[in-house]
C-alpha cells in the first residue's frame, strides 16, 4: 500500500500548479502508449474500456469484471492510474465505499464518480452524492490510500430550468461535492471558452474539462485556471475513426496507405505488452 | 453446430472467385467495425491480440485465455471469424488437435497455423507440420465444422540458404501443407510483385498474402491471382500510430486535431459492444 499511497499523492499533487493533461486509454496498450509519451498519470475512459469488453457505457459490466480489467492494466503501468466508476457501481454509501475498495484493489489511485443514473439519466440528490464521495474519502483513509476523488457533475446537461440555471446548479454542486472531499470537480458539457472561465472563476476546487470539438487549447485552458485536461473516450473516437478510413480505403480504392503510413513497427507494439519499470 | 458449418462452408467459398480482403482485428470494437465496414469475414491477429491482452506475441498467453478472448469476440460478430492460433499451442498432433476444439469452441471457423517455433525461430520439420495440418482437418469434420486452415510457412524468412533456396522451400511446404488439406497458404514475407506472382504460379491452392509497404494493391495482386489479402497487425499498428500523434500534438502543441477531427460519435462507439443481427 506504501506504493499506492505514494502514487495517489504524486497524483493528487498534479493537479495543483500547472495543468494535467490526462490520456484516457482502454486496454493494455493504449494506457502504455500514453506512458511512453510521456503523460504523468493515465485515466480509462468508462464509454471505451466497457464497449471493448464488450458491454455499453453505463453500469452494465459487472463491477468485478470492470476492476478485473482495470487491475489488468495497473499491473502493466509505472505511472499513477486513475478509474472512471460511473456512478459508482451503486447507489448507497456502502456500495460505492465497496467500489472504491475495488478501484485500491485494481491498483488505482484515483476515480471519477458521476452524479446521474446512468439508466434514467436523472440527477441523484446532491446531499446524497456528497455522502457518497465522503464515503469514498473515509473508504480512502481505511485503506492507507488517498483516494484522488474526481466528482462528476451532469447538471449542466440534467438540471432542469434555463442554461444560467443548470450553470448555477453545476457550480453548486461542484462546491458541495469539493466540500465533502473531492479533490477535483468535473462539469461534464462545459466546451465554450467563456463558460469554462466563469465556472472556474466561481468554484474553489480545481476543475477538469474534456477534449471536444471546439475545446480552447490547453494553454488559454491554463490562462484561465483549469487543473485537468481529460480526453474521455475521443482518442477511442479517434482510433475507430482511422479504422473506418482504413477500411474504406482498402475496400474502395484498393491501396492501404492510411493503413501503412505513420503505422508503428511490430517491435513498438510487442513492448506495450510489458512494464515499462520493474515495480 | 449447422450454423458454425454453414460459416465455415461460407468462408471457404470467398477463397474461391474473386479475391478476399480479410481484415485482423483485435478485440470486439475493432471486429465489430470491421463488420459494419463491409467485409465478408473478420481475422484475428495474434501479435494484435496479445499484447492487447498484456502478452508479448507467440504463445506466452496460455491457450485458454486466448480462446476465451476469441470467443467474446466470436459472440458479438454475425460474420465468419478465423483466428490466427501461432504455431498451433503445441508440437504434437494431439496438442494441436486440441487447439482446433479450441477454435471450434470460441465460435470461429479458420485458423492460422505457423510452422515454425516462435522460441527458436526455426522451422518445424515439413512433414510433422503436414501431419498437423491432416489432424486439424480430422478434428474439424470430427466436430462437423469444416475448419478453414490457413497454413503459414515461415520459409522465406527462416529457411537455409540464398533467397532461391528459400522461395524453393516455402513452394514446397506449401504445396505439401495444400496437399494434406490446408484451403490456403500462406508464404510470409512476399511483398515484391516479381516474387507474389511467382509464387502464386509456382503453388496451385489459395495464397494468402499480408498487407505491408510496398504490398501491390488490391486490383494488381487479384491480377495475379492472389486469392486473399490479410491485414495482419497493420491496422492496430496504424491505430497506435495515431495515439502516438495525437499523444504528440497536445503535449508539444497543446492542440487536438488529431483527437477530435474525423472521429467516430459516442452512439457509434456504443454500436461496437452489441450484435450488429440477433443471432
Amino acid at each position: 500500500m506504501n506504493r499506492l499511497r505514494e502514487k495517489a499523492e504524486r497524483f493528487r499533487g498534479l493537479h495543483h500548479g500547472g495543468i494535467l493533461i490526462l490520456p484516457n486509454a482502454w486496454d493494455i496498450p493504449s494506457a502504455r502508449l500514453f506512458e511512453d509519451e510521456g503523460f504523468p498519470a493515465v485515466a480509462t475512459s468508462s464509454a471505451a474500456m466497457m464497449v471493448s469488453l464488450g458491454y455499453p457505457d453505463g453500469e452494465v459490466i459487472p463491477r468485478a469484471e470492470y476492476f478485473g480489467a482495470v487491475g489488468k492494466i495497473s499491473e502493466k503501468l509505472s505511472v499513477p492510474l486513475t478509474v472512471d466508476a460511473a456512478a459508482g457501481f451503486g447507489r448507497t454509501p456502502e456500495e460505492v465505499a465497496q467500489t472504491a475498495r475495488g478501484v485500491v484493489g485494481a491498483g488505482a489511485v484515483g476515480l471519477n464518480i458521476e452524479d446521474f443514473d446512468p439508466e434514467t439519466k436523472k440527477l441523484f440528490r446532491a446531499d446524497d452524492q456528497a455522502e457518497k464521495i465522503r464515503q469514498i474519502r473515509k473508504t480512502g483513509e481505511e485503506l492507507g490510500v488517498p483516494l484522488v476523488i474526481n466528482a462528476r457533475t451532469d447538471a449542466l446537461r440534467f438540471a432542469s430550468g434555463n442554461d444560467r440555471a443548470k450553470f448555477d446548479e453545476a457550480v453548486s454542486r461542484a462546491t458541495l461535492y469539493g466540500d465533502a472531499g473531492a479533490d477535483c470537480v468535473y462539469p461534464m458539457g462545459l466546451v465554450e471558452p467563456d463558460s469554462i472561465d466563469a465556472f472556474v472563476k466561481a468554484v474553489r476546487f480545481p476543475t477538469n474539462v474534456m477534449v471536444r470539438k471546439g475545446l480552447p487549447p490547453i494553454k488559454e485552458l491554463q490562462q484561465m485556471g483549469v487543473a485537468r485536461v481529460s480526453f474521455g473516450p475521443y482518442a477511442s473516437y479517434a482510433a475507430i475513426g482511422l479504422l473506418k478510413r482504413i477500411s474504406r480505403e482498402v475496400r474502395s480504392k484498393g491501396t492501404y496507405t492510411a493503413m501503412v503510413d505513420d503505422a508503428i513497427t511490430f517491435d513498438e507494439l510487442n513492448a506495450l505488452a510489458v512494464r515499462k519499470r520493474p515495480e
